[in-house]
């Protein structure tokens, strides 16, 4: 017996590549387990508008390859009062919703966190680029994330053999380092700026300067935007060693793009293993992927740990890129 | 101190991408840790011609991006045999090497298993597209396989939805299903045949037809070579329901493109883990990634086992393509 | 004054990307006009069912950049028949269409012709990635097509390269040879096998022989569908050179993807020329660029006409890939 | 008979995608008319240094698909003077060489202009991504720098959509707004902005906010560096509406990447029909393609003529992005 009869499903925060993956997982399982699924448009500010409708199977035919999210999201300042939060658990109450889905980051944690101490049965699911959500490996979205930044760094690196010059890609990341760390280890990058490890600008300037002599006929240097700016890092290695990087903000295409299969395949996971812990009678748990095993954690604890930062690769990368 | 002095890695069988980011980080790795390291020039074949050249860093500048291998790899009866592989340690001796590194699938972990007894470390590293080796959950260059099919899905979707169609496409997989289970997942694919599982070839043409009276727009079978052919699943179709889909053999373009990040990542990490682990002095073992943790297993039990198939993903897949 | 205050358009035939980029241009195009649009479903077949609905600006909303067509297409036997024709033209009538686009390949013309003859003023698109139409250097979506051959040569040449191999690569063209020319050409292949030349197969396989023996690493052969299969092809150099070439069929993926910015940049220009050329009361026109100019030819010339094949760029192919 | 029987290729100025498939063209062009040919290493820089190397076939294998240039480039001051010109005719003149193909843009059409004067036969081939030189409707590389912009807006579109946002893209052009005119049309862009037409910045922000109330999900901005930064017009719609666009500047990127099919025909054809100039005895002359016909134009007309702007596909993308 199930301990959910009818769920909906939401998308909230910065949108990420494979959200509408992961809706599909959520809307298919709970189908196939013969539970009820509504969408909620817009995020938390849909749900208190009560813009909700019910899904199908059709509802997410010819998704899974889509980014962008088809539920789309908001922000919404009123959910963050506990009268909103009330608000929203009313409305899915008086729709006959037990459980609900949220996808999203640590903002969309929090409401479901909030949601929960009003007795609706919650699960959230890591879909944002930053992969700085702890208590899973991965959350959804990265992978395509990187993928992107890398394919821009091929396209540099071509332009820049032909010119002998450095670049400076200034990549997402406000609290984490892992789009720089995982694109700067795959593309080669020579140095690899996050804000989980101080950087000693004179040492990367004269690295280069080093590296140029040396016959190395290019250089890149890839930058979380939470450790500092392209155009900062840039200027800095122009002061110092007379070498004139260019820079490139790659922005928000990011965040979009079809979503790599692992990012679906993870999505399909986790969406599914959401439905089915609800089923359990499950609450207000963040599922993730940890070393190849779905887990659940309490959204209490994933709200309040800050995500270990991987140095094992960030000394390979080191190691590699000579 | 180290166990080994100098060493040469060799890429050998079919070739896949993210060799060349392999050779990179076997050839950085060891320099780094004060190693001479040399190249084999086409697998096996190379080795008992003494076709070696000394690598330095710029010898692998620029490849990681790569697909190919620049070592290229050949087929070679001559080292099947016992004089063979003498030759080739002798080669190896001659020259003051005492390590080698073999990138490719399992004919060429025998090679070095072979020569292991023979009195020269070896340590292999799984590269073939196929994912049919055990004891890593990944092998390099199935993450680029597994992307190039989901790429061309995405395009077949695309003008089957046009027309209503269905199509059959036939990926590569031996004795493996992994890359049409991955894909197969990711692309949200009706059916996935793979040698790893029995098929009822009635119930899936059934399954179609019912899918298209119940208004689906497009139905996607991805099979697996070793399970059977597109074609003979295309007829099979026709004959049952009337329905006759296009087929698509995608051959080998699935061995080649620039690896994706994940194949650079995994390539890098089991190249400078394995001259790490000769280092030690270990020999004749497999290296692999399991649950996120290097691992290093003895080539004899690695070549002796069948990679047990996912049948969780692939219930999984079924669940979410109805 | 507009010589129509009415039309429709439809997709027909086979698909081809930038049909939906062609849909967007002919309807905002008509309605920045002033006139009325209505959308037909399934090609020829929908419009004998009536099968219309009235588009506005938001219809075609986010589709320039999509793959196949939302209008869909289907074949239709019935609209062959003269019966069928002045159901077609009266359906058009009942609802006060007084033109029609028709984006498609030689068979939709026919039908824009038909219809002419029966009071409809038509205009016909060129749609087909086969680039068989004359009156037009290019049709919408050939250039995409030629960009996924090459996109997939690029791959093979990976793997080709580190195993010294040859490959014969089928790709589509029934009457047609540019795709194999445009895709031969831009993909430095060494041997190009189009309808529209002979072929002599014993110097394609002694030059094959004879550039690997002069050290080539490998050696492509791009064969349109209309000239050759490609396993035929792969076995006849088999058996005069010994060489075994791989065969990969590229099959639909040919026709899907999202359209190239050039396929995408013709489809508008096309389609807000034909909704000009209904308006001026021009009737029965294939629309087509010759030199950079948009140019409308009788239908009639158009269907009864060969294309010319290029033979200047299929020479220059052979020169430069020596 | 042949006027020249010893040619040389250099590249120079900024790098563009498909001037190694034009270098292709050159070396084997020249060797199939039984010329000899040598390639100059970073320009004119090279060319005062004498770096000179003689290229055959193989020296131009497998590098039609590949960015950036293998013969370098670079920036030289000293090849300004009269005294520069003079010692890169002597280099060239002591080597035996008569006839000399440059690919780049103006500034490298100038340098070739001088060198003509010296008795240097010259042919300039257009390789730059700005598409500003005229008397070619298209230059080599420009193809490709579109198709990565448009592919950059595909993935904007994605994420715009699930947010409701606005974006400005800024791209290259610091003379020309053809990579935006181009781009933008083909992406849909809702406004274009190039040097060549004065824009309205109050109109924009007012359709802008028109467009976003009347439902519109997104809307694009694509603005040519030479006509304002991204970041000001940001600021100024944001000033007038309070939108707040999303700034991206692709930066270099926009120069790498293999090149289109469409660069790398162009460039074969040019760079063997500046081969055939030069033994027919021309000298001094641009080559470029205007409406499919192969043309040479005297470099000093070339570099004195602006290029027209396409007005016409500049109202067509107005008239189609309602």
């Amino acid at each position: 017996m199930s301990a959910v009869k009818r769920i909906a499903v939401l998308t909230s925060g910065g949108d990420s590549q494979g959200m509408n993956a992961a809706v599909r997982a959520v809307v298919r399982s709970a189908l196939f387990h013969g539970l009820e699924v509504f969408g909620v448009q817009r995020g938390y500010a849909g749900l208190l508008k009560d813009d909700l409708f019910p899904m199908d199977l059709r509802s997410v035919g010819d998704i899974i390859q889509r980014g962008g999210t088809i539920l789309q999201t908001a922000r919404c300042k009123e959910f963050m009062t506990l009268e909103g939060q009330q608000r929203g658990a009313e409305v899915l109450r008086s729709r006959g919703i037990d459980g609900l889905v949220v996808i999203g980051g640590e903002g969309s944690y929090q409401g479901a966190y909030k949601l929960s101490k009003l007795g609706i049965k919650t699960m959230g699911l890591p879909g944002t680029i930053d992969n700085d959500i702890p208590f899973t490996d991965f959350t959804i979205g990265f992978d395509t994330a990187v993928s992107i930044v890398v394919d821009a760094v091929n396209k540099l690196r071509d332009t820049m053999t032909s010119h002998e010059r450095a670049s400076v890609v200034e990549v997402m990341g406000r609290h984490s380092g892992d789009i720089a760390l995982y694109a700067g280890l795959a593309s080669g990058a020579e140095t690899i700026i996050v804000p989980e490890v101080p950087y000693d600008i004179d040492a990367i300037a004269a690295r280069m300067h080093d590296n140029f002599k040396a016959g190395k006929r290019h250089s890149i240097v890839i930058v979380a935007e939470g450790a500092a700016s392209g155009n900062d890092i840039a200027e800095a290695i122009t002061a110092r060693s007379g070498i004139e990087p260019r820079v490139t903000v790659l922005g928000h295409i990011q965040r979009g793009g079809s979503p790599t299969h692992n990012d679906r395949i993870l999505a399909s996971r986790l969406g599914d293993f959401a439905v089915r812990k609800l089923m359990e009678g499950d609450s207000s748990k963040g599922c993730g992927i940890v070393s190849g095993e779905l887990v659940a954690t309490d959204i209490e604890t994933v709200v309040s740990t800050k995500k270990p930062f991987n140095m094992d690769l960030y000394n390979l990368a080191l190691r590699l890129s000579q």
